[in-house]
């Protein structure tokens, strides 16, 4: 029993590590963030509206993470107006300096790169009359500033630069670009979303008009963003309704995810100070990738870049396939931005720097961040490099609904049950399927016919994962695993489960 | 030393007991919904748009909150999308709606009394070209479905009317509304907030095209709305980016808030079940607060009225006094919607029901909820008898900023301190203070100068304020109470605790 367990946890160091690196897509909460929070969900319940003393005790929580936020981006704390997200802030500019110029004005020059807040509102204001002109970045993703000047006229009255790129990681020159803005009196939006907590911010330095941030890129929680307006620069409201936020957003206050982002910004001097270790580790996780495969193109910049971005294009790797791949061992990357990867398209991003489409489809993005490991990077160069190297063996994976009763009642079909005995009282098995128990797989293979069709269960698809592979090891080649279990199978086939879980199952005998 | 506590808890009894009586502003958040939050914090911080299993589980709690919502409301989940806060569902429908009708219909009809976030849009939209109509109510805030009816003409897209009001309680006849906007064609949005979790929603049923809603009325985390969308209604939408949300709403999700939400949604039926208790409470208010004040005026209607909203009109009885006072004494109630009342202006609420400028700003508004108690009311009760029938005793309240060298050094007046000692071990005290014990205080009273201004101050304020109600009963006439106490003078003026807090302290003996 004991050897047991030691072969399944040696199968589960192998096979199964929960390694997380899509920071930039969003970060886990961080402790003292979640301890705040869950202090003000306690005990401020008050509306910081009302004028009672309960009702000030919130707005004193939300005064003293505006002074967080503020210090974190040097800016002065009433210049910082909370919003539900990046987005909104985003939206919020963009719509409202559209309507306070057009029709005087009716021109936004923006990189080609914005985060997709920027990119589909800019494209929403496009087709209602505003004018959006794109400046071309180089290879690298960066802003020619003198180009950009070029495209400056009479109608321009906003530039719109992303800080630090999501999916690349170019950091622009944004205190260059802010000085030609104001020689030439136009306003500037910079979406500092994914720079924040990574590289320094200091706004008053800068002097740039608007900023955007979000508290869930720096371990805060999701659903809270901020938005800076410098002093004098026109604003209108986006939201109508109460006066909260000084007029500027209507809307009563999150008060938790405020408090939360404000502790997210108190801790940003560690998170400053640890992206020397994030950027070793990425350095290794180049090299090793650079060693799999020598012909693969490094797209993020070498210098003026985050220090936890990589994006990587590996030729002739589908990154849908190796995301699924490292998915299944665990391993969690991106192959774009996180907002739109349900989309098959390829990334903007990508092909503004001049990937072609079948590059942009062959490019993962990798982003570590404080928990990040030397171990987590060693384990996912190990499954990149079993995988491109064609040691990792590919699963046939079976979705629930496909299990119909053409598959089980199939005599070509062998299904093979190998769930703990205690999860089979739970849920009961598929029809016609043969009990055998994961722990000891190894003395089941002499019942297993070679001449069928395998089709490994268990409760919810993981331990059928590591059967599957384990048996193409051995040689059988026609084996597939039941994505979701026999969880998702009942779940998603309720009437079949109805009609035939648990009907004639046979328990095989180990040798 | 037990006497001198039992006489500190007969004091905390009667004169400081914390008591919420402004439920319909917002509310706490229950245990159930704060354990869902707290789990979702610390175990799912995927986004949800990532396709990999961190993200897919994100996913899969929104999508359980979401049933749980489209339950609470009778609606198909897939109708039902998460928003920030109900403002926003507010203005999203409105002013999608008004660019999708512009220019070929242009108008749109709503009740006087609806919430900040579509009173306030709706000004906004009246600015761009929208004509909006209101349809009188009548003193109990109703809609005449007939009168409603007959402002309809061509150019008319939609009736807005909220289903229950914030401030009176009132509750319109939805279907009777809907049943008309049908007969024209038109679309009818409701803001249903106040409604939920205080009486049946049947979406399906009434059929209305739109539904705005909110957590933080119904025991949820503020910070998350909801927005009903009828299948086939035209919508636009208000924020651009991502794709979440089937493309309605951008934004990365708030995950743990839309997970609160759902947990509250799922509690819904003990909430309306409890309505019948609120109820009693409420009339039990009523006529009490009748017994002191036989000309007060009720203006939450006795039919199709919350439980638990009562919106009173006290002749001679300024609200922001009382607000004051109750405060003092724990108690929190509002002067209107929480949304604006940091506004002196009276609320368009009860002007629309036809009260006047002076007697609107006699109007108070207690709305009781899960946690009030018969002792709440009773406290409650006796707090505004004491003041309407004078007695209860004004306080004289000084700020800490106001506590400056010449007041310190005025021989006019009289400093005592009735910190208990460990308090005073922490922060010094004022110069040329008088320590005396809160505890027994009574053995002071040959102590304290009749001629002079006696300043009481404590560590934060409370036992000041009780000691200046004890003097006051004493036949002291000139007595003040320093409010935030010494921790808020240390706080508020830094130079003058560095200069001179501590000095020239003298101890009162007591008889």
């Amino acid at each position: 029993m004991l050897y047991n367990i030691l072969a399944m946890a040696k199968y589960m160091m192998r096979f199964r590590r929960n390694v997380y690196l899509d920071y930039n897509a969003t970060t886990n909460v961080s402790r003292s963030v979640r301890r705040t929070m869950i202090r003000v969900l306690k005990q401020y319940y008050g509306n910081p509206s009302s004028i009672y003393t309960t009702g000030r005790k919130s707005a004193e929580i939300i005064d003293t993470a505006r002074r967080h936020v503020a210090t974190a981006v040097n800016a002065n704390p009433q210049n910082v107006y909370f919003t539900a997200c990046a987005t909104e802030s985003n939206n919020a500019i963009l719509k409202s300096l559209s309507r306070c110029h057009y029709p005087e004005k009716n021109k936004i020059i923006a990189t080609p790169i914005e985060h997709p807040s920027i990119h589909q509102t800019l494209a929403f204001l496009a087709s209602q009359n505003i004018v959006v002109e794109y400046c071309p970045v180089d290879s690298e993703g960066k802003i020619d500033p003198k180009r950009l000047e070029s495209l400056i006229d009479e109608k321009t009255f906003l530039i719109c630069c992303m800080l630090a790129n999501n999916e690349i990681g170019t950091v622009q020159d944004l205190p260059a670009i802010a000085e030609i803005s104001r020689r030439h009196n136009i306003l500037v939006l910079s979406d500092c979303v994914q720079a924040l907590g990574k590289i320094p911010i200091d706004l008053k330095a800068w002097g740039i008009n608007y900023a955007s941030f979000s508290a869930h890129k720096l371990y805060g929680p999701k659903g809270v963003g901020a938005l800076y307006i410098k002093h004098g620069s026109p604003f209108e409201p986006f939201m109508h309704g109460g006066h909260q936020e000084g007029g500027i957003r209507a809307g009563t206050e999150c008060v938790h995810n405020i408090a939360g982002f404000g502790e997210a910004c108190r801790n940003i001097k560690s998170l400053l100070a640890n992206t020397r270790r994030i950027q070793k580790l990425k350095s290794k996780c180049i090299r090793e990738i650079r060693k799999i495969k020598p012909d693969c193109i490094i797209n993020s910049p070498e210098s003026s870049c985050l220090a936890n971005t990589i994006s990587v294009t590996i030729p002739d790797v589908h990154s849908a396939d190796i995301m699924a791949i490292l998915d299944s061992r665990g391993i969690a990357v991106s192959a774009g931005s996180a907002c739109s990867s349900g989309d098959d398209k390829p990334s903007h991003v990508l092909k503004a720097i001049g990937l072609s489409d079948s590059a942009a489809r062959q490019t993962l993005r990798i982003s570590l961040g404080n928990r990040t490991t030397i171990g987590d990077i060693r384990y996912t160069i190990n499954v990149v490099r079993e995988y491109v190297t064609g040691g990792s063996v590919h699963v046939n994976m079976i979705r629930p609904v496909e299990v119909t009763e053409d598959i089980i009642f199939d005599e070509q079909n062998f299904i093979l049950d190998v769930r703990p005995q205690f999860l089979r009282k739970i849920v009961k098995g598929l029809p016609n399927s043969h009990e055998a128990s994961f722990f000891s797989i190894k003395r089941y293979l002499h019942l297993l016919p070679r001449d069928k069709h395998i089709l490994v269960v268990c409760q919810g698809g993981y331990l059928a994962y590591m059967v599957v592979h384990f048996l193409k090891s051995k040689g059988f080649e026609n084996v597939s695993c039941l994505r979701a279990g026999v969880v998702g199978w009942k779940e998603q086939c309720r009437d079949l489960y109805k009609k035939y879980a648990g009907q004639n199952i046979s328990i095989l005998e180990p040798a």
